[in-house]
């Protein structure tokens, strides 16, 4: 940092489930003041948060596209894995911190909630200790889920479980077994399997599939007239008690 | 209904934690044009929700305030807690169908996102059969402490239970002892219960207790620095893995 210069801030922010209209209010202004605006993006797409945040992008803006280096081209599980991805988001951190030693605000758009399973953590967790961070909290990709199919989740002392569909199968029915409510994230091809374990914990009649929800796209169904493979960001949502009045 | 008349249209609007620069751009809208604004509130308090709406609640707007019969005074526990509060908002449920039926549009005020322990959930039940309704989800009461407090909450395959504090302790231990990362709700008298499960639970030195968040009496601390009585609306969260890079 050139002596005297202040550091930038780094405000991460949750830009929603799709519908641009669901961004908050501070979201939307930071990102309209900001001269930097980075997201993460598939190599092959323009990335969701980017496309939620819109013309609201600032044509002046300095633009960090961090395009994942694989998708789905190595396992979770190859130790493969790890290493190639926190070389990646190294280098993120790398790029945003450059900006934030210039003295340049820095905005990390996030599709959905940041600290819910959102990439951003892995940059927040190299930068939090460095520099002024702000953490705009976003709309869950569950709540525009369950709020698109109208269907109210927790009542009472329910306990609601957010569960990631990459979970073993076992694993997948024994948290389904125990949940009032639950949320099923990360479906694509875990779907079957996810699927099987709402059928062994009982839970499959209940079963409310969501896909691309908030969005033009949306649809919505019981699990069991759905048919066909599943986007990744799809959730299937199991409501607790029925009907509590 | 007069004859001819189109029924009005019940929106139920997800105010967010408390900031109100944390409301949706949709529900800011919505509050900005409704006709009839109805909110939840004890008897003796304006109301969160309609606090957090402040001046954007139009001043020519028709309100109705929906004050609880009772908070603490009847125990959930007891019989006549249901019914009295079936009867209350069957009443609330009532006022607002009538304006609907008048051809007025509706808009219900929640505090946090409305279809997870939300009162609103009672008057949807009630009226969505006979009534166009749209919910507009809302920024997690949860959501606004971990981006307050800077915790990111979930990585990878982490499961998060989201755990009401009114549960017996040893279902709260049980929760607790299997939860990847945990979120406790409505604390308040359950408190030092919830601190007794943590600690049968091995979970105690990681929790975070968050009060007011997103307010300006926000408060943040490690629980085992907390003394003192908690509000029904703090949070205690457990962070999932630390350190996932």
């Amino acid at each position: 940092m050139t002596q005297g210069t202040q550091a930038g801030r780094l405000s991460i922010l949750g830009m929603g489930p799709g519908d641009p209209e669901l961004m908050t209010v501070k979201a939307a202004r930071i990102l309209r003041e900001s001269p930097v605006i980075a997201w993460f993006c598939r190599h092959d797409r323009p990335g969701h948060a980017r496309q939620i945040a819109g013309d609201l992008l600032p044509p002046t803006a300095t633009t960090l596209r961090f395009a994942y280096p694989f998708t789905t081209e190595i396992a979770v599980s190859d130790p493969a894995y790890l290493v190639r991805m926190a070389a990646f988001y190294d280098d993120c951190a790398r790029q945003v911190a450059d900006h934030l030693l210039a003295g340049t605000d820095v905005a990390l758009l996030c599709e959905g909630d940041p600290f819910l399973f959102g990439s951003a953590m892995y940059v927040f967790d190299r930068l939090h200790e460095r520099f002024a961070c702000t953490i705009v909290p976003g709309i869950t990709a569950m709540s525009g889920c369950w709020s698109a199919a109208q269907r109210p989740m927790v009542h009472g002392d329910d306990v609601l479980c957010v569960i990631p569909g990459t979970l073993d199968e076992a694993a997948l029915t024994q948290w389904l077994e125990q949940a009032n409510a639950a949320v099923i994230m990360k479906l694509g091809r875990n779907l079957e399997k996810v699927r099987r374990a709402l059928r062994a914990a009982g839970r499959e009649a209940r079963a409310i599939y969501v896909e691309r929800a908030t969005q033009p796209q949306q649809r919505s169904m019981k699990l069991a007239d759905m048919t066909g493979p599943a986007p990744y960001f799809s959730i299937i949502l199991v409501p607790g008690r029925e009907g509590a009045r």
